[in-house]
Order: C-alpha cells, then sequence, then structure tokens
C-alpha cells in the first residue's frame, strides 16, 4: 500500500494574473477541466495500491483543499503552522503515517501528468524500492534543455531504477545541452518515494534540530477530524529546507526511477501553452476570443473578449483588472512584474 | 471672413475598441488632452479671419456636439436627416450660409493637425483662391506611400497653390512609392474651400437631383435655436456621393494649395501611435500599464492595468469588456474583427 502525500505550498507568481495569492495554481483548472490538485489526487484514486492521500498545505489555502478534496475522497490534511519548504512538509506527513515503515509517495500538487498509467508504473517500482530503504525520486525524462530544474544523473542499475550518482542543481544552457546529449540526465521533478522510517531517520541524520522540532510540534498538536493542526511554536523555530538540501543530497540511499509520462511543471505561461492541445494553427484558446492570423498564441480570459491579430508566440492573459501580454521567452519575466510581486 | 464647415459623420471602426459607435473617433480625446472634434474647431477659433463654425452631424451624435461644442464658441448645427456621404452634407452647410458667397472651409472631425499655424496659413491661401471662384483643396505633403489615401497631382501654379491636373484613386504600393518620389503628388485629406455658391452651382452642374433635393430639404426645415433640422423626405431619396466624385473630380476649376502641418487622419492604431509622442523606448502609454522589455508599443486602457514582456510594434486597448492587442502591421485588419463590425 502507497501513502499518497500531496504539498499544497507555495503560491507562486510566474502564472499570474490567473494564478493569485487568494487562489493559486494547484487550485485552478489549467489542463483540462480538473485542477491540477485534483487530477493529483485522482492519480493515486486506486484502493488496490493507494491509501487515502495526506494532503499538507497553510491555513491560507486550507479552504480550497476542503473544497477540491471532499468531492474525490476522504483523506488527512495537515496544516502547516508556518511554510518551511519541503523538507519539514514532508516530516510533518512521515510523523503523522498510520504506521512507521508506511510508504509516503510525494506529489507536488501543481504539476501536469499527461500519462497517468506512467506516472502509476512508476510508483510501483519507486514503492518497491523504497520498501527496500532506498530515498527514491522520480527522475522525469528530459525533453528538452531546460535550465530551470535541477538534474538527477543515474549510476548503477537496481531492480526497476537506478542508484542515484548525483544531483544536480539548475544547469547552464551549455550543460543542459549537454545534459541532453549525454542520456544519463532526468530531471528531478520533485515526486519521491520512501518509508516514513526511513525519512526520519536521515533527518534525523543530516537535519537533527528540524527532525526533533516536527517530532515535537505533531506531538503537541491537535487533531480536529481529519484535519490535523501541528503545534505553531516549535515548527516557527525551524530553519526552512528543502528535502533536496536536507536528505536527498545527502542520503547514501538515493534512488532514481526513469519516467516518461508527459509531466510538466507548468511553470509559466509558456510551459501551459505546450501542456494544452493547439488547434491546427497551434493556438490555445480558454474564453471569448477571436484570433485573426495568430499562431501558436496563447489567450485565456475570464470574461472580456480577446481580439487578436497577427501575432506569434504571444501569450494574452486577462483576470480581473489585469492584462498580461507576453512574448512565449517573456513568460520568464512574469513573476518580476509589479503585479504579480505586489498581489 | 472664413465659415469653417465640420463635417461629423461616419462611425469608424478602425479604433475600435476605444472607438464606439456610441461614442466615436471624432469625440474621443486621442491625442493630447482634447478630442480631435474640439480641436478641429478650435484650429478655427479666429475672429479676424473665421466665423463662427457650422457643424454637421447625425441625430447619433447631436448630444456629443453639444456637450463639445458650447464651451468653446457658439455655432451653427446642421442635423443630417441620414447619412448621405459628404457632398450633400457640405450641400446642407452650403445652402445654409448667411451669404451666397461665403467662403466656407470644409474640415473632418477626426484628423489630428499637429501645426495648427500651418493649417491656418493654407486656410488663408485656400480662401484666397476659393474668392476667385476655386474649388481648392488641401494638398497635405505625403510623408510615406500610403496605399490608404487619394492623391491630387498638382499642375500649373496659382498664386498661393497650383491648378488640379487631377485627382487620383487609392494608389497600390508600387505607385504610391512612385508618387512619393515624384514630388507632384499630394494627400487628398478631405479639406476643401470654396464659395458656397460656387459649390452649388457646381452640385447642380454635376448633381442635379441631388441639389435640388437639398435645397428643398432645407428650405422645408425647421430651426430650433442655433439647430437646424432639414427636412428627413426630400434627403432620404438623395443617392449618397462623397464630394470628390460628385464635384472635385468633375469641375475644371479644382485648386490645390499645398500644406505641412502634421496631419494624421488617425485611421488606425498605428496611425495614433505615430501622432503621439512616445518615451525613449518609443513606447506610447494611456493608463495603468507596466512595460518590460518592449520597444514601440502603444497601450491604451480604460481601467484594467496592463503588464506587457518583450513587445514590438504591438497595439494592446483595453476598452470596457473588450481586450484588442495587434502587430503595427494587423492595425488594418481590426474593422473586419466580430467586435469592430457587430458593436
Amino acid at each position: 500500500m502507497i501513502y499518497p502525500v500531496i504539498l499544497c505550498g507555495g503560491s507562486g507568481t510566474r502564472l499570474w494574473p490567473r494564478s493569485r495569492k487568494a487562489l493559486p495554481k494547484p487550485f485552478l483548472p489549467l489542463v483540462g477541466e480538473r485542477t491540477l490538485f485534483e487530477a493529483t489526487v485522482r492519480r493515486t484514486i486506486d484502493p488496490e495500491f493507494f491509501a487515502s492521500p495526506t494532503v499538507v498545505t497553510g491555513a491560507a489555502h486550507l479552504a480550497h483543499v476542503r473544497d477540491q478534496l471532499a468531492p474525490i475522497c476522504a483523506g488527512t490534511t495537515i496544516v502547516e503552522p508556518s511554510a518551511k519548504n519541503t523538507a519539514p512538509a514532508i516530516a510533518l506527513a512521515a510523523q503523522s503515517m498510520p504506521r512507521p515503515d508506511a510508504l509516503m509517495l510525494v506529489c507536488p500538487s501543481d504539476h501536469y501528468i499527461a500519462d497517468v498509467s506512467a506516472f502509476q508504473d512508476a510508483a510501483k517500482r519507486a514503492a518497491a524500492l523504497a520498501e527496500q530503504g532506498h530515498m527514491v525520486a522520480f527522475g522525469i525524462a528530459a525533453t528538452a534543455p531546460e535550465t530551470g530544474f535541477g538534474y538527477i544523473r543515474k549510476g548503477a542499475a537496481l531492480e526497476g531504477g537506478y542508484e542515484v550518482e548525483r544531483f544536480v542543481e539548475k544547469p547552464d544552457l551549455e550543460t543542459a545541452i549537454a545534459f541532453l546529449a549525454d542520456g544519463n540526465y532526468s530531471w528531478n521533478g520533485g515526486i519521491f518515494a520512501f518509508r516514513a522510517d526511513a525519512f526520519l531517520a536521515e533527518l534525523a541524520a543530516h537535519r537533527p534540530a528540524m527532525a526533533e522540532a516536527v517530532r515535537v510540534s505533531v506531538d503537541q498538536g491537535e487533531t480536529r477530524g481529519a484535519e490535523l493542526y501541528p503545534a505553531a511554536e516549535p515548527f516557527a523555530a525551524i530553519e526552512g529546507d528543502s528535502i533536496d538540501y536536507a536528505v536527498m543530497e545527502n542520503t547514501q540511499r538515493a534512488a532514481v526511477v526513469p519516467v516518461s509520462m508527459g509531466w510538466s511543471d507548468i511553470g509559466n505561461w509558456q510551459a501551459l501553452r505546450e501542456a494544452r492541445a493547439g488547434d491546427a494553427q497551434g493556438n490555445r484558446v480558454r474564453g471569448r476570443a477571436e484570433l485573426v492570423d495568430c499562431k501558436r498564441v496563447l489567450v485565456e480570459t475570464d470574461g472580456p473578449r480577446v481580439s487578436a491579430i497577427g501575432l506569434e508566440d504571444v501569450a494574452i492573459v486577462v483576470d480581473g483588472d489585469e492584462v498580461l501580454v507576453t512574448t512565449m521567452a517573456g513568460t520568464q519575466k512574469v513573476g518580476k512584474l509589479d503585479g504579480a510581486a505586489n498581489q
């Protein structure tokens, strides 16, 4: 049995103005009819293999989690007292598992995966390695020389995967091109599998203060129905850190499970365009719009009609009192806009 | 004394969505703080040379004319019973002049003129020729191989202008380039000067039914204060025509007064961009906007903030529930958009 742990943290500014602090990316139906969060939950609905999910989120997004989780399945929600990055969030879940050797599958809630079967197959391979004590990362087949992701270099073969030779920080373009050609590098998509006790042991070894603070926070926490409220004070003292830095780069038992599953982090409007099906001209339209002589244009509007003429590789997003128009190359800079930074 | 006749017809769709049927181009402050109509009226405010203006408009725009004319000056407004193009509109004004030999200066109300002194100087030269019985057109110095305007080829020199050798229909690009190089061709901007009696005589010669219908319509019309309402029935029977076709291309007495006055018909969003002063990157912004890595971008928004990244030579117009995004080359096609056509 695999215990899905779904992380609903961070607000994200790169899909502004559609994604806003009050209603961020995981809770929006960005690809297809379902929100990214709903799709993430549904990928692990299979009682033969998956237990009901544990969602880790902050108070700010709790209402969205309640709204979107309940119609799909029962589940436990852990309400983080404060945002401390992924390592403490996962530790909260590990501390709360119904059994110490529970096989956890940690999934970000704001990624898109086109091929759910491939995801589930990889989850099972990862679970098998995790059962043996490995700290497993999904190694997502690189399809472009991306400079925005960390990479994983695989080492010796294991059953269903590989040892991790090393984790690599976001590379420059030249290095990313070399990685893509090399074939031994995959993307680190932030999806992990391990036993709860194995994770907590690694955390205790590499971040002992964090591990202890999380333990105390859960011990002193409160349970209200299916919601767990860890104590705020011990948690507040934690120095936040990612699972990558805190655990994966330090453990001796890292493994990687290669997977090609049509994955996207929907990291900006260009990535969202790629994840959506286009028409004959490559245009993607949501909402009222008329496009004339346009190619590979993304239009997203929550009401006003968008009329566009002669554009190529441009994103137009209308949301409330904000209008964003950017080249695809410019989508990297959306998070730095006044509107995105000061929402 | 010159009698200004200001034509406020047609709605125009090429500046949609800012210009709408209910509030069209002449009544919008598109360049500077004043509306194009206000600026047109103000160009002829000089009691030494100009009488108070006669405005010809339709019932649909009468409220705007009243609102915008009254704060500037007294004037007569002729309310066209129906839209019949420029020849009948000008004929209504000619029939209503306080004296048969009044020197009329016919001006469209939706053009921009940067150099008012040059305009006034040309008006005086045109009036002098008109006094001698000429039918005078302003010949606007061509600054580009425009294919959207008619051209005037000048002939023998006159005092303050030239005889017209011929009027030329909108040329193709090759011809327009040749006209620009030739130096004898100027743009026909729709600004004309003539004696009222001379105009009516030409009209009677070349469009006798139209001339008679206008005469009857004015005879049977009503005056309410400073507003003249020609009778609808005789006017409705008129076959509409432009002054160019009905009179200027037929008269033996056509003259042209060359003028370079920073003229623009503000015929589309690109023309509007050119008429406005830009910043160091050539961007023109009205309303709330943040531009990053943009060049020669026009932004016009009536409320929502526009954020733009990486664009060059693009116009972004936000007006009510409409958002227009077009390349400058695409601005020619704005009038054909669903929104513009079906407003």
